[in-house]
């Protein structure tokens, strides 16, 4: 099995092109798309998209992830693996949030050409040409040290926003995601609040806690633990980006 | 063979989660996408969707569908058996489109924690943590009746438009859905008109039948029998919602 | 293995209902998604996403196109064979991309009604009713001429824009496809170009080369080779086609 995560958008068949790549080398793989909605270069939304789906495919996957502001420019490619499977792409930080939580075991640069789609690679669309069939020889069975040089583990690029800052009282917290329905999803951990009384503050505003989005009334701003198991801010049948302006990387605190 | 419709869109990974939940519990089912772009938390989307994709599928197909305003709150998470295969989601009427064209044989409330993903169960995501679950495991030929308590069939919600009223020169509908191409789809099956002289008034303008959309010059406005099977009104490379300004319920008539 | 294009969006079900008709055919075949999203009836860029697409998939896949303005009028609908495998949809020039690299071998007009869905058919909705059995049948090995009356492939339609011109210091070509990014691509080929100095002039602005994206500041022009093989103008981190308000069949000239 194998996933896909990119900033490609459904529109081209740039995705299309890749799955026939992978066709071409192995007929048999199962492909399933995680998103290729990811806002054009935001590592960021590439990299928490990877850490919450991750671990819910079966071990011996193989995913792909491609939000590459770099390509064609000096970054490596690679291939790492880990224990629940592997990872192909940019050495750029975007699968840093899945090694917080399953630490890397191996990686490589993909510097053996023997694995490229051919000789020759597009200076723009290394997807295609480098980790599509990278990805495609891992799911093969082709041992990942077959497909360049290893990389020291430490060479892995970061990727993150500031780590929330706990006191007493309050914990700051930053603004990770910002979802289809315009839910802010913070990097607060729900381990940190679960069981205690909590609420939120932004822009000198509270905002109660709940624990589904219909505790409040349609329109009504709630905070609550959202399904990927951190504080998030909502609106019922509404948009809590939209009624809150803030963005990717913005600060938000907890009052406990 | 399964499908799945949600309200999810294709930004986030909600739905590629769903899909790898699936996957460690039955690599082997196909996984269509019926659509993810139903507009939030729009049953009666979900439900003309449901109803018009169903019936081209191979028998015992399981067709999940999450659109599922209550969710956390009391509602019934259901499986429901009929057939031409199994159903599985909210119990909020987003199947009885699909009921009506095929009654229910047999339903459950999905109360069987064994057949969740875990014990622990989100109150935001029932479609990673029960519904994907529950039709990976009637894909796998697990017995409905292990789901979880048998409800009576009387108990599954009901959604719809008000049936049209038929009288002598002329048919009162309601739009049921809008399509991508902003085509309204009214709830007046075909099988009322075909064969007769029949045209469409809206606002007090009359809007002549035809064929298919070329039998209008573009940007004109033309009645016709989509395939669908229901009444609709399009405009010739337009949109008819934006030239026309309806919404879902909105009442049109068919002068006979 | 099969493809299916069209510009049906993924609001809809209408792919979904395809898949659901192709599996109730043949449940063993693989079919990706192209892209859905080719704008309303542009024939120009479904002709684009098949021609760029359909080289890199293995040999004996089975096409579906279906961006079909003229859908219910007199147009043929045709199943062509070529050196790679299979391509099915209107004949209205939307594979003429795709045959001008790999020529016709073999076409038939799609008047068999045995391999319909059912012998009454949708006047709007081909792709359900007539291209994917066609194409569900194909992938099963049903010989393409069992599908109808055979064709001649001078009555193929061609579509394209005008070939560039060249002179001594100077090609002028035209805008074939604008794609998700807002890059803008000519209908160049990159061989015309590769290992000379060149640069391209639009609205008197001169567009310097590079390499990549990166090769210039965020935000600013560049003009490159694309992946696909012909000459862009794209903006690093931004729009080209907002930054110069081009479309489909504007002319740009490139000075060497």
């Amino acid at each position: 099995m194998l996933t896909i995560t990119t900033d490609f958008g459904l529109q081209d068949v740039y995705v299309g092109v890749m799955k026939g790549v992978i066709a071409t080398i192995n007929s048999g793989v199962n492909v399933i798309d995680l998103t290729h909605d990811i806002a054009p270069q935001n590592i960021a939304a590439g990299r928490f998209a990877l850490m919450n789906a991750v671990p819910y495919f079966p071990r011996d996957t193989v995913h792909i992830g491609v939000i590459d502001p770099g390509v064609g420019s000096d970054r490596d490619g690679c291939a790492i693996a880990f224990s629940h499977g592997f990872l192909v792409g940019p050495n750029n930080g975007l699968f840093s949030g899945v090694l917080h939580q399953f630490p890397p075991q191996k990686a490589v640069s993909l510097t053996n050409p023997k694995y490229w789609r051919s000789e020759t690679v597009s200076s723009t669309f290394h997807g295609r040409d480098i980790f599509a069939p990278a990805a495609a020889y891992l799911a093969s069975g082709v041992p990942i040290e077959e497909l360049g040089e290893q990389m020291s583990i430490h060479d892995l690029k970061e990727f993150s926003f500031p780590f929330p800052k706990y006191s007493e009282n309050q914990i700051k917290g930053y603004v990770q995601y910002i979802d289809y329905f315009g839910n802010l999803i913070t990097n607060i951990p729900a381990t940190e609040v679960r069981g205690k009384q909590w609420s939120v503050i932004v822009n000198n505003q509270t905002i109660s806690r709940g624990r589904t989005y219909s505790d409040v009334s349609p329109h009504q701003l709630i905070a609550l633990i959202g399904s990927h198991g951190w504080v998030e801010i909502a609106v019922n049948q509404g948009s809590a980006v939209k009624a809150l302006s803030l963005t990717y990387g913005d600060q938000i605190k907890i009052q406990l």
